[in-house]
């Protein structure tokens, strides 16, 4: 097994399969973070950086930056640190952002069209291929490049260019129906902005991510009530 | 000490604070759920509930939740189960949401307009008093029955109509400044859209929740890229 293979299977094979079950959800969600911090240092022309540093500059302990690492094999050399760029790829890759992610956003209202004229989809491994919405006003209308389809076309679209994500910017009451349009369609992953739980059983095959800006107001209501930090 | 006394005593006084310690984060941000599905209940009319039902509801197991629930003291009964409306009540109490919070909005483009317009501020127990920008075109317009307002009034608007938390829906390059200027007013809670982490030593009295939009997608990116739930 060369190094590139044993690499690979890290990754994708049964390196990471073996190590899975032993990864928290804490440590899943800590990556997006590592992954900016690591990619704010490469541009800054930093070349290496050792886990105390990195530590530092993340509000975090070294122990746990190199405890966290090691989940995904141990990428770090005593006496040397991390090669920064080496690190924010393995990071990028365990991610999952060089999969050509394909992703499509139904409700193109405020908040949908605030992410497809603001997010940098692309420079999140997600290429926007499309855009949907039912009202009249929108549908056939411009935004960031793409034209707003009516949400009657989605299946006739998907079967010409698939997409592997949805976005849900939907009204509330047509976010389950919406979410199971797409689960029907092959999409497994839905990046839900309703504050609607979606059914996981009638939508098996589907990862589900919420943006729940009410549960996210209430922590902070929690916080300053009782001023705890 | 009567029972009125009692009960505040466990949400402001002694009570919390000897508890506090013991309180995790995940607990925390469990409690909005809680609330949400409590509210349903509420208002489908439901009276009572056991900890088995509000479990399958909600997908945890029935000792999560009393573990959670008895972190706030214990609200159910033997045989009984959960007063719905005490209990959503209750649950309200705890997270500040009857604390009368005033609320301004930093930045009223695509975003700060999609919250303005369409995010239930009261009720979650939040009052929306006030929306500032730069730019010309958008102050002196109105925004779901507010004037947005230029920000160079801010410290003036808020010596006049003070405020408690500020939303930070500004450009990423200015967040850091806006955010030392909400401080300096005396706001003690920022709910940061801006993808730029706020650097907690400036702001020293203020409780940070961040809505980290890249963070959620790259999570979902991770969760399809590996078939991990």
């Amino acid at each position: 097994m060369d190094e590139v293979k044993y690499s690979q299977s890290q990754i994708n094979g049964e390196g990471l399969t073996m190590r899975k079950e032993k990864i928290s959800s804490a440590v899943i969600r800590r990556l997006p973070r590592y992954y900016r911090h690591l990619d704010d240092l490469h541009r800054n022309g930093t070349v290496r950086i050792s886990s105390g540093a990195l530590a530092r500059s993340m509000g975090l302990t070294a122990s746990q930056i190199r405890q966290d690492l090691s989940c995904f094999g141990g990428f770090g050399q005593q006496g040397y640190g991390y090669n920064v760029e080496r690190l924010r790829s393995e990071v990028a890759e365990i991610m999952g952002m060089n999969r050509d992610h394909r992703i499509l956003i139904l409700g193109t209202g405020n908040l949908g069209r605030a992410l497809i004229e603001n997010f940098p989809f692309s420079a999140n491994g997600f290429q926007l291929v499309g855009a949907f919405d039912i009202n009249p006003d929108l549908v056939g209308t411009t935004l960031g490049g793409l034209t707003v389809r009516h949400i009657e076309t989605l299946e006739d679209f998907l079967q010409e260019q698939p997409a592997n994500v949805g976005v849900l910017t939907v009204p509330a009451q047509v976010a389950v129906a919406s979410a199971k349009r797409l689960a029907a369609c092959g999409v497994t992953g839905i990046w839900n902005f309703t504050n609607i739980e979606l059914p996981q059983q009638e939508i098996a095959d589907v990862h589900v991510e919420n943006i729940h800006f009410a549960d996210s107001l209430l922590t902070l209501s929690y916080m300053i009530s009782e001023g705890q930090a």
